[in-house]
């Protein structure tokens, strides 16, 4: 099959770019010391995330418990849900726990430890949880040095819970250099394993430090005293990624195929059957330096048009024009041209579509159609 | 079941607002006496649909091939494709049309129009089509006045493909008062009826004259001329529509349950576990006077929260603060409690999901469960 037997839009992922970008961070964190735990809440694909581990199964984060329960059918059993947990997840928790997953959750307050360890009354059973540290006042957590850090730990060792801390430094998507995203991941690692040590000096067990996100890992230094780094996006990286310096637009595995179905040659416009259904509404590049609107485009062969832009979307229709508005600078491509265009986000974009078309770079063949899943 | 039963996030639909909003519609446009094309485009669900058509079965208005197979699969054969075709769809078209499908597509140009003619001469069968008409510079189509317009109805009506003109006024959205969106509707109206009248002056059949969008299908006091209207995302309005004034926020009827999985007490911050993955990213009140965040937040009965918005959302974290952002006017409702999300866009938080659960306002008995599909 070739992108030209493709109806439009398509979602596209170049298996030669995403692995090479898996095999930089490996590398860089092996040569940091510390174990890798990759979140799979970008690809959501066992095609994707087998690709991970070079025939292992994990250790893996997810982002919903749909997809602890997608990837523990794969044989991925060692399994961190990053996200806070809810009441209602509870019983879902315990019986993946049941099925044999060793499922480790997330906590950042008593109300729930409390209730974590009336579950462990319940049913004699432990459900293993971090707490969560807020290294960047960016989202969620207990901050470092605050009093509800060991009364959270009081009440999850108690709970026969207590197995670490963790944190993402979300804020280092805003950082604007390298420098910068460099200061986030050592405040990132030093303010966890800060945590660590308080809970630690109290008597309480904290075998794991877990910590990540992309541009930190990416950049990280040192990493003493941290057990894991996760990260996600890194997998295909996105315009946002590229923005910030954590990666080349070349880096980027992920693109969507579409098809030029019109022009308003006045306004120096191309229209597109891709839309934000197929890009996503994520605009994460319109706080960044340079705006890349809904995406950069690109020939069929995945190379760059240059400063052509996805100006504008509607649910299935999308608007490139030249970056400098000028209708006569834009090139007026044929009805029935494929392009395609990489996304802000690799998260959002890859989550409007069910399946990846496996590409290798300028080859128009379609090399594998993998599933992907979303929801919860 | 019950919504204390669901895991979160999950969406929810008012069906009696549903049913309001449908029934509403219906009425105006019945009193105007114009036939009605519902767009299932923003519901993409059977359930829903049905709802529309009193036991009927259409005509409906489609945005992606799968729609058509899928609603034909329910019995609607009366369908508009209302995405410019590109080539890559023809074939798929000319499937549905042999299945016993009376399908019409757009086109708004001749390269198009000619290979319509092509297929056509290649299959002993022509594709019905309208031609798309821009009656307000936003998106797609001929201008009513141009050479172009007689240029693709002349090869349309050689392809024995023409059957009449539409137009979708897109640009209502951006109105800020009701005499904005009447005047749309006019300037609408008045455009594609000027269309088809030159179409006719030059000896061509335009039985089709197809407009709307739910701004100017909402407020529309005249529709001579027009045959058919369509509108997609009244069927449960959403926090953009309530902004320009074409529904109250009372009339929305779709939201995303939540529960509170943590607090930022300092920050005045509660963060639940519906984040963009659950609402989308789409800000479309961020460029209105009343700026709504990712959503308005009501308790788990529905009633709005005062002044409580979503400001924040990462992937799977949704961040609820006070508008005023005092953290001392937000009330730091407990661990575990439920709310709901009123969300900007419809149909952008509705395709982030797989199911619609059924409820009755304040009550919190789930009726029923409807599957709902996405992608292409």
């Amino acid at each position: 099959m070739q992108l030209s037997d493709l109806e439009t839009p398509a979602l596209l992922l170049d298996v030669p770019t995403m692995d090479a970008n898996i095999a930089r961070m490996r590398a860089h964190l092996r040569a940091l010391g510390v174990g890798f735990r990759p979140h799979v809440k970008t690809a959501k694909s066992a095609d994707v995330v087998r690709r991970f581990f070079d025939g292992g199964t994990g250790p893996i984060t997810v982002s919903t418990l749909k997809e602890a329960e997608a990837f523990a059918d794969q044989g991925c059993t060692d399994i961190l849900y990053a996200v806070g947990i809810a009441p209602n997840k509870l019983a879902h928790a315990a019986r993946l726990r049941a099925r044999g997953v060793d499922l480790t959750v997330l906590v950042d307050n008593v109300e729930i430890a409390g209730a974590l360890a009336a579950q462990a009354r319940a049913q004699g059973a432990a459900l293993p949880a971090l707490i969560e540290i807020d290294s960047d006042g960016h989202r969620a957590g207990v901050a470092p040095e605050s009093a509800d850090l060991l009364a959270v730990g009081r009440a999850l060792h108690a709970a026969g819970s207590l197995a670490g801390v963790m944190t993402h430094a979300g804020a280092s998507y805003d950082c604007r250099s390298v420098a910068a995203i460099r200061a986030m991941a050592e405040q990132e690692r030093s303010r966890t394993v800060r945590a660590a040590a308080r809970l630690r000096d109290a008597g309480l067990p904290c075998p794991v430090v877990s910590v990540g996100s992309s541009p930190t890992a990416t950049y990280a230094e040192r990493l003493d005293g941290v057990t894991e780094v996760r990260a996600g996006v890194f997998v295909f990286f996105d315009l946002v990624m590229a923005g910030i310096g954590v990666c080349r637009v070349e880096d980027l595995a992920l693109s969507v195929l579409t098809t030029v179905i019109g022009h308003q040659r006045e306004r120096g416009w191309l229209v597109t059957d891709a839309g934000w259904m197929a890009l996503s509404r994520d605009r994460g590049t319109a706080s960044q330096p340079v705006d890349q609107g809904y995406g950069l485009v690109c020939d069929a062969a995945g190379a760059l048009l240059p400063d052509i832009v996805m100006t504008g979307a509607n649910q299935e229709h999308g608007i490139l024009a030249h970056r400098s508005g000028d209708p006569a600078r834009m090139p007026m491509l044929p009805v029935g041209t494929l392009l395609r265009i990489l996304p802000n986000h690799a998260c959002a974009t890859g989550a409007q579509h069910d399946r990846y078309h496996a590409v290798r770079g300028a080859s128009p063949e379609i090399e594998a159609v993998w599933p992907r899943f979303s929801g919860w």
